[in-house]
């Protein structure tokens, strides 16, 4: 093997960038579990959050530093803007990781400074250079982005890189950040950057990039031809707006065409030395376990990890599938770890055989969340005669990944039909330990036992989404529903699954209402010290 | 304006590679609405299916060439193998048409004629020559496509253009068949074609591709700056596997950045002259038609028509935006017409104001779907205050899209619950015009109802899909039901709207089976022939 032969670093921030997606919010342990997941999957760096905005994404980025920042786990990150405070509580937060980074960062776009910082060019440039050298102060690992750098001009940009680097960033990140450049611009702006700054090869080329146009996995890899060397992506491509260039597509492009990447990355054209360090075994369980924990489903033609992306509709393609795979095949399905679905379990299995096969699936369950998932798995056991091991994640998840348990279902009870008026009874016990029961009629099943919680519960809230997706194939399939609610400004989303799916309806909806009630009381608390 | 200023041909493809999408398939009424829907949009070309391949598929040719291929209309396009019954079925199919096109193809890479065609380089050339001469003599406007064409030896792609293009061809159609190329090398594959078939000014040069790395629009936009001028593309980007590159993101890339696209079509840098015949205020109601009829859910994170494409939501680009629209955004979603989803009738609204409506947001009724529109839209508006514009359009695709009513849902009664056993009634009323009642316990309420309703139908079938997605905002809303289910080795889907999911799960699951009983009985009637 060369000895100059590199690598792509994969820097992964679906838990920054990817929880951004509006309605996608998450909890600390699903952040945790899908941290754990992460490293799981192999990338390099996780972005665990953005520690000053909140107590509870400081609490996420600390949790997931102790727990995942081990020695052979990855570099654990969290963003700041080139705010003294911010490095701070980035620094402290990231304080229990083996490997800890800062990634800073200030817009150095024309449009940006005038209208959003409201601040000169050189002002900009002494900020960024400040606040990295103060990032540098708590550790060696120093990442700056400068903001909106595609719109930026690019002299400018090369003075703020060169500054940074000399003030000890050791990655500079390009960001794309409003989705606007195609590749040959964006690989030209990588270019300008190797050519222009002076000490460039101080540090790695990192880039950002978001998928407006449908472009972002395009410009990435164009920007690796031209030196890049990291990739800030998203699992399922999820983030602000039209999210962020996916991971799945990037991993599975340098691996599938690595003849054409090996040489811009000094390996021979016929190495077969994988050009990252993912396992991508592991794409499409991550990819189900984050598209379970946003509630922000994966399109069926999404390249790489859709439900159709391995299949052949039309007559030809099979006919040639059958005769030779690579006639319309450039991957294998189980590269990606979709294996065939099988049944494992049944209604006479017992713990030991759950156990051990949720231990296959790469669960690590404590003894009580065992105790809570059996119980569950025995109840949909005796309804469903097959259970598959995405049946097993489904109830997994369900149970492992909720939400504060404020409020919770005691029971459902609905009478509906196209004659009837749809009535719904709902028991919920209160955070009180109160039982509390009350009735309603509604549009249908789902909004009767809604407007009957509202009864009970009585946070008023808009509710601006609801979906159900079956788990698994069949009559009896487990069915998962997501639902998104709005109070104020502020979207919460609830998941729940089972094979009822009012009952499951009800169980997401109190979910929802339950991170909405933990912030309340969150920011009551607030109000309470202020005044 | 330059003389020499040219325009991008829209070529769209989601009436045939789109509707490959496995479970996507529709039937002539949905093939015609979403026709004319693209008509309105503007699209140059209307691939409407493969005529050959089945009676339905060349009854929908023949209707949408009848209906939409008017004087001021599209062309109307038919696939055909290089087979002659395929070319004369084709050219049978679009005689209704003032434009037609023929769509002829034979695959020309070494992998696809050692194995699937078994066929030699100089039989292919002898065949594609022959087969656009043969096409040639039924119309004018002939396209060819060498399939595989990206993984194709150059030479053999350049001789087998230069052969058809001199048989007639006025379009030869580049296809990324299997979804391999990075933009730099089709593009290249693209000048490489400019730059060695001697008659190349003789015909556009086409491109088609798949989405499986996530490339297929950026191949595209590279291809356009080599010289390409027609896209093949789909709404949603649906299609076989990972699907086709999606017409609203090509689109808006020359829209958004048509000062970088304009030099390479002729345009001063300046010029605000469209640079495709698309009006782009017709994109977001095109993909939600799509959707619904196809059954094929947009993803919240699509670029342009993904429900999250225009919302921001981190704080700092949320003030941006507040700031100046263009810190964050590089494009208006007025552009794709996704204006606020305005309140427009409600319970005393009456049928003209009904009527009138429905006319403005496009749609054009016979007097029979208007009056079972309407009884719809009195019942809907009788549980739910506010009707909006996105409701009006579901309760109008769910009444005029309809299956061949064989089975018609005249009652559902559903008991459920966490602690009763879910129970439910339904009565059919059979092709015969018998009323049949049923009623079946299950795992939740839509497995009873879709067991009670296998007790009357009694066709196996195996579901694999089911899905709700809510129709608007707030607890009321309407509740789309998806579909699909598999029998032997085809799928059929169902769509239906209700305020109650249970009864869309109802209509929705018998909608399917009717596609299937029709199907079924069709093959009767072959295998009768045949006998």
């Amino acid at each position: 093997m060369d000895n100059k032969a590199e690598k792509i670093i994969i820097f992964d921030t679906t838990l920054r960038d990817g929880e951004q997606s509006p309605g996608a919010k998450l909890n600390v342990e699903e952040k945790l579990a899908i941290a754990k997941q992460l490293a799981r999957l192999g990338v390099d760096v996780i972005e665990a959050g953005f520690a000053f905005t909140s107590p509870g994404d400081f609490a996420a980025v600390s949790k997931i530093a102790q727990t995942v920042g081990t020695e052979d786990g990855p570099i654990i990150c969290s963003l700041a803007r080139a705010i003294k405070a911010d490095i701070e509580a980035a620094a402290e937060a990231l304080k229990p990781a083996v490997k800890g980074r800062i990634h800073t960062f200030i817009s150095t776009s024309d449009i940006h400074l005038e209208y959003q910082l409201r601040k000169s060019r050189s002002e900009v440039l002494a900020i960024a250079e400040e606040m990295v050298a103060y990032a540098k102060s708590f550790m060696a690992d120093v990442e700056f982005s400068p903001m909106d750098a595609a719109r930026s001009d690019p002299e400018f940009l090369y003075q703020v890189l060169e500054k940074t680097i000399a003030a000890g960033a050791t990655t500079v990140n390009i960001p794309d950040t409003v989705g606007y450049t195609t590749p040959s611009e964006f690989g030209a702006i990588i270019k300008g950057i190797k050519d222009n700054v002076p000490n460039i090869d101080q540090a790695i080329i990192s880039v950002h990039g978001h998928n407006d146009l449908g472009l972002a996995v395009a410009n990435f890899l164009e920007a690796v031809k031209n030196g890049a060397r990291q990739l800030e992506c998203t699992i399922n491509g999820i983030g602000e707006r039209a999210g962020n260039a996916a991971l799945e597509e990037l991993v599975m492009a340098l691996h599938v065409r690595r003849q054409y990447f090996n040489p811009f990355l000094g390996h021979a054209v016929d190495s077969e030395e994988p050009l990252t360090n993912i396992d991508t075994k592991q794409i499409y369980k991550t990819s189900r376990l984050v598209s379970n924990c946003t509630g922000m489903l994966v399109q069926p033609n999404k390249a790489i990890v859709g439900a159709n992306a391995f299949s052949h509709e039309s007559g030809i393609h099979q006919d040639g599938v059958l005769k030779n795979k690579l006639t319309y095949e450039i991957m294998d399905a189980q590269l990606i770890g979709l294996t065939d679905n099988q049944i494992v379990l049944g209604k006479l299995s017992g713990r030991n055989a759950f156990r051990s096969r949720l231990k296959e699936l790469g669960f690590e369950l404590s003894d009580t969340e065992l105790n809570k998932a059996f119980v569950k798995f025995k109840d949909i056991a005796d309804k469903k005669k097959e259970i598959t091991d995405w049946d097993l994640e489904a109830i997994v998840n369900d149970e492992i990944l909720q939400s504060p348990e404020l409020f919770r279902v005691e029971l459902v009870q609905v009478s509906a039909g196209s004659n009837a008026k749809p009535t719904a009874t709902v028991t919920l016990r209160t955070p009180s330990g109160e039982e509390l029961t009350d009735a309603a009629i509604g549009t249908g099943p789902v909004d009767a036992v809604y407007r009957a919680i509202n009864r009970v519960v009585n946070v008023p809230n808009q509710l601006i989404e609801f979906s159900v997706q079956s788990v698994t194939a069949g009559i009896d399939a487990i069915g998962e529903v997501t639902i998104r609610l709005r109070y104020e400004d502020r979207v919460f989303s609830g998941h729940a699954a089972n094979t009822d799916i009012i009952v499951a309806s009800a169980q997401a909806y109190v979910n929802a209402l339950n991170r909405l009630y933990a912030a309340l009381q969150v920011k009551a608390k607030q109000e309470e010290v202020i005044a």
